[in-house]
């Protein structure tokens, strides 16, 4: 006899990459689950149902909303405090409202306060899964598959309601973490969004000074690529998330700074013994965290 | 009737990732050219001659070069000018002597300078290929496949030589662009070293701050591992590429530090537009510089 379903009916809230990905995911390991889509375009849901992965599909957040055990907010950050109040009338009483944005302390102050208000349950979970490319083309089931999931319950919801969402995402493959908001925000300022800004700055400051584009096209390898792969991703969705996250990507982007004016400093004083320690710190720093997952 | 060979006897000194990789390299595209190789440890030969990658194996430079038509330095550049003293006696009045190091005006100063004076024949080569991996252990045969490799002739060989060379590169596959050594050195500053530090930058700041590591090892995802991935090279020779390109370098990492002050400045004055313009002109660079390969 098999579990019972953590959640029997799940509605997603924009079927992009995330959202799209996780409706795949959801129709693999849990068959018997209904999914409610709501997309804001009508194309979008013709897509998603075309590709069978909506029982049911609608451009009005509150009624893709209503009857769910779990509706997620997968549309970007922005776009949570407005569905949230379009749905909160809609929700059932046991009903578990989650998200999938990468910055926790931001949504839990604006739309987690919110539904709180409203009675509610939220919990904010960030995947850590995703990639430069968007919308429901780039999606694929395993997209969670290993992935770590933080949970953030600033809200204090009742231990077991935890649970269940944590049994959600460890049907779909992932690892849960619980954190509070702000600590979440600082780790992922550094793990996640202060690679990107410097990815960025890496392409940003490339095309600078006294050098032919034509000779940079053909002298960029794997190193350049590699190095500046995520910012790729979606300017628009970054400049959210640098915005979100505002506080400890400022604090982390300050450490940067200080310590790439130290890097220069050693290079002028002509230090190589620090240049080494200081790379050999950088390549430790690197292992450690990537050889202890 | 084939083309004659460029070369018809190579010697490698140094077969490390790009010196084993050379030699695999020419063991397929020539298989007629006699490949003499030189390592400062016995047992490197050994492992080398074992591997079918030697007609000759020495642990003394000059009696490697000696009677070669093409000398390849491949070791790590601050090794360059010892070799080449002592294997400039050895060395044909035909010979011609390359390297496949990433910084090109410090050699042609040091290295090239000097064979120069000897009457020996130098030009430079940086095959645009490589791994954060080292050692023969790394290489393989299509390391040079497809890579752009620069020529650098600083020192006025006639163009029936840098001619020679140039076939010999695009037998293994690569596509050869003649610069002058400071561009060379100012582009690859750009779109390889500055990188480097960047990527080592993000691994060297991440653990700073009020925050744990089982948690950077937790939320670690692929942009972390992509955005560092260069900066497992080997500590050692980065620091000596950073040294030996040290005011190309110096030059671009003062544009990194304005450009990252002017994207902090961005977020504290929470000007969104230009923050998203910023991102915007980075993702455009990139696609620029990756797409017009």
């Amino acid at each position: 006899m098999s579990e019972p379903l953590p959640f029997g009916t799940i509605a997603i809230l924009g079927p992009g990459l995330l959202g799209g990905s996780l409706a795949m995911a959801v129709r693999a390991a849990m068959p018997e689950a209904a999914i409610r889509l709501w997309a804001r375009r009508e194309t979008t849901l013709q897509q998603a149902s075309g590709m069978g992965l909506a029982d049911t599909a609608c451009t009005d957040p509150a009624e893709a909303a209503c009857g769910a055990d779990l509706v997620v907010l997968a549309t970007p950050i922005g776009a949570f405090r407005d569905l949230a109040e379009q749905i909160a009338p809609a929700l059932s009483p046991g009903t578990i409202v989650t998200d999938v944005g990468s910055v926790k302390n931001y949504v839990h102050r604006t739309t987690g306060a919110y539904l709180h208000e409203q009675g509610c349950t939220f919990i904010g979970s960030h995947p850590m899964a995703g990639s430069e490319k968007q919308g429901l083309e780039a999606a694929y089931p395993d997209l969670f598959r290993s992935a770590s999931i933080v949970l953030t319950n600033d809200h204090n919801a009742p231990q077991s309601t935890v649970d269940r969402l944590k049994q959600f995402w460890e049907l779909l493959g992932g690892k849960c973490y619980l954190m509070e908001s702000r600590h979440h925000d600082r780790t992922v300022a550094r793990i996640s969004h202060m690679p990107h800004v410097l990815a960025a700055l890496c392409a940003y400051s490339a095309t600078k000074g006294d050098v032919r584009m034509q000779d940079l096209q053909r002298l960029a390898a794997t190193g350049f690529r590699d190095t500046t792969r995520v910012c790729s991703g979606s300017p628009s969705m970054w400049t959210d998330i640098l915005w979100e996250n505002d506080c400890a990507i400022r604090e982390i982007l300050h450490t940067c700074l200080e310590d790439l004016k130290e890097l220069i400093r050693l290079l002028e004083i002509q230090d190589k013994d620090q240049l080494h320690a200081w790379l050999q710190q950088a390549r430790d720093n690197r292992e450690t965290i990537i050889g202890g997952q």
